[in-house]
């Protein structure tokens, strides 16, 4: 029997074993993983299909052989978990050593999430790819290098893989056609970062097609056309990013309650329903900093810490797997965006009297030369002042800047409080007023 | 009689100027200036001298003609206040219109700081420059123009200016000799960023003399030579940058008091121990958010808020001037150095039972190309597990990092808070842990 078997050898289920096994190096541990790589950065996808990355293995962090030789956990790759029998502390998987029953003392389900499927005819022809796998990348770039630069590529969903792969196609020489059926690009940012992002996709030719629903893809055998409500469209190449749903049927089978977001519900230390069988990743709840809900925001930090809190406490040393706040950044071609907490729309479902203001700040001091516009979109609660969330876009100086705003909001100051922070300045790094408190200074006029 | 007379024209003294006639357009509102210039950028110096910002006129932000005919603010330039008389409120000045006495209902000492001239012989030789006035900058300047990248520049003093300088210098092809008598440059800093900065220095051909104390610039007329305790060496110009002292000789004679610190001291809305005299900026104290006592942090940020809360004090919307976490950020060459809170050696002086860890955590993701290293040296205290402060230093993604730290020690939260924040993460901006975090981490073993 193993002291802890992990279903998933990604972020969450690896930080687990790996966290557990520093804790308590006698602990016997199990994780079955059904593809053939570990912990692997799948973040980095879109950078391996525009070509900056050579290789899938330089994604990976951690191999299945070092964990198996250097941190004894016995990682049984392309090994499916099929059943988990709660009554009887088992999980069934099926793998290249034939099909058998593991038991465990505690499990941690770290199933993660896959690639939704929209209800779009056409899916299952020749180049078309959902992208969430390892193996989905290097389909996709395999397609992406035989256009060799020639081609339209088609882009279904203006989410972040959407618009991350919209880039990697642009610097491959294709054509890009990017359909969003929503008004406008990254709805978790908002519609005034949004907007900022669509002009700069626009100055590097992606055809953008907003407010418009992709019916089909059609083709013989091969993609060649998308079809919209309104219109059709010549492509080579589609990749479907429409988001992702978490991988919750084996726990659903086992009897593991699902929460209202339709991902595993847990305790704050990871822990399911069902004693012993733990949950953490992009298939798990989190809860929420600033509405202090359940939320299913699934990504990578969140999916780290939360396995290694479940190994902490798996091995004796009981840890909480810690609250989200939902902050997010990609890159854009030339543009960062960065997003905490709760804008406009959110804050105002989840019962606030917001408030919201968008300023645009110089990002160096106004006579530092090379500088350019931040636009901050900061949001705050009428009733009590209190910061709820912002959204920023910009050249550079904004992946790191909404940490700020995110330590805030775990804080739980005030709009008030924020502005009167004492931030860096040097002229080569923001104006004397970082643009977070020039927000902060604005939206105090308001709440 | 003016509603307000402000003494300083610059960055505490025009916010309070401009914020106290939004707040109240009917006040009348009197500002002695006794340089030229107003609201002007005195942090943009170095970069003036490097030759990256052409004219002194593009430092400022806001011209005496503009506060006067666009903000109904009487600025009157190149007139001094020699003196302070609190009991008939009023303020005796020199200047181009003669000398005058002007009452006030409330007053604003912004006075702010001047170079510290420190007990170095031959300071008064031509070429020897000190450096925080706008002439200053001025005179440096054409003098590294006229040398035209031939010649050595002395550099006494390894603190903000010096660095920055020397950069400048080496930017204008002049060799660099820099000395400092601590043992490292830099010394908020702490000594872990400062070998990283020393290093990088020592790449771009500085010479460096670190504990190394200048008994005396030599020369006929002009500077010829810098001579150490142990050696000389020729130069061609000298920059003396050895820290700077608040201006508070005309409040001492008025009988306002200076702190233990030696700057002014105030109260919570920069009032100093006189009903309605008020002070602000380089020559004002403030309160620390770490340690709650006073401190004299004389920076660009605090100077404008600290001014910005009087003028709507004084205008009848009662502000507090808010505290300093002694956040502070540089470029130095290619590097990125940032600071808040207490480091080891002043949290240990402060009383804490501190820790202090440092790490090198990767800038971006580790496959993603272009990455670099970012050394942080993070503070906490055994006794309460509460953050304390924070040095980083490195090539990209400092100097607004720190800002989260800053945000975190004003919030007052542990070390084991700020690793369970949801920080932003995307492959080009930083690894899953951030760095911030991962120094949390490893500092949690610790506190």
């Amino acid at each position: 029997m193993a002291d802890l078997v992990v279903i998933g050898g990604d972020a969450a289920g690896m930080s687990a074993a790996s966290k557990a096994k520093r804790v308590d190096p006698s602990l016997d541990i199990v994780v079955f993983e059904r593809g053939e790589w570990t912990s692997y950065g799948a973040c980095g996808l879109p950078y391996y299909v525009k070509g900056e990355i050579e290789s899938l293995d330089d994604l990976v962090a951690v191999t299945p052989e070092e964990f198996r030789e250097h941190r004894d956990v016995d990682v049984r790759t392309e090994t499916e978990a099929v059943e988990i029998d709660v009554d009887a502390s088992e999980v069934a998987v099926e793998g290249p050593e034939g099909s058998y029953r593991e038991s465990f003392d505690d499990l941690l389900i770290a199933t993660g999430a896959r690639a939704l499927e929209p209800p779009v005819e056409g899916l299952d022809l020749d180049g078309v790819h959902t992208f969430q796998s390892m193996d989905a990348g290097r389909a996709l770039k395999r397609d992406v290098e035989r256009l060799d630069g020639d081609g339209v590529a088609g882009v279904v969903g203006g989410g972040y893989v959407g618009v991350e792969l919209a880039e990697a196609f642009h610097a491959r020489g294709l054509d890009v056609c990017l359909f969003e059926m929503l008004p406008h690009v990254l709805a978790p940012f908002g519609e005034e970062s949004a907007r900022v992002v669509e002009d700069h996709l626009r100055e590097h030719d992606v055809g953008l097609h907003l407010d418009t629903a992709v019916e089909a893809l059609e083709g013989d055998g091969s993609v060649e056309r998308v079809r919209t409500e309104r219109d059709e469209f010549e492509v080579d190449v589609v990749v479907v990013g429409a988001g992702v749903v978490p991988n919750v049927e084996i726990a659903e089978q086992a009897g593991v309650e699902t929460g209202e977001t339709g991902a595993i519900a847990t305790d704050e230390y990871g822990e399911t329903s069902v004693d012993g069988v733990y949950a953490a990743g992009d298939c798990a709840e989190s809860t929420h900093a600033v509405t202090g809900e359940v939320a299913h925001v699934p990504l990578a930090l969140t999916a780290n810490r939360a396995g290694r809190a479940v190994g902490s406490t798996v091995a004796g040393e009981p840890t909480e797997t810690g609250e989200i706040a939902g902050t997010a950044t990609l890159k854009a071609f030339d543009l960062e965006v960065a997003r905490t907490g709760l804008l406009e729309r959110e804050a105002s479902e989840a019962g606030f009297d917001v408030a919201s203001v968008t300023v645009d700040v110089g990002s160096r001091a106004h006579y530092y030369p090379g500088g350019t516009e931040i636009q901050v979109t900061l949001t705050g609660d009428r009733d009590t002042g209190r910061l709820l969330g912002v959204s920023m876009v910009g050249r550079e100086g904004v992946a790191h800047r909404v940490n700020s705003v995110a330590t805030a909001l775990h804080a739980g100051v005030t709009v008030e409080e924020l502005e009167s922070m004492d931030f860096a300045y040097a002229p080569p790094f923001s104006p004397v007023w970082d643009p977070v408190l020039t927000a902060a200074k604005v939206l105090g006029g308001e709440v």
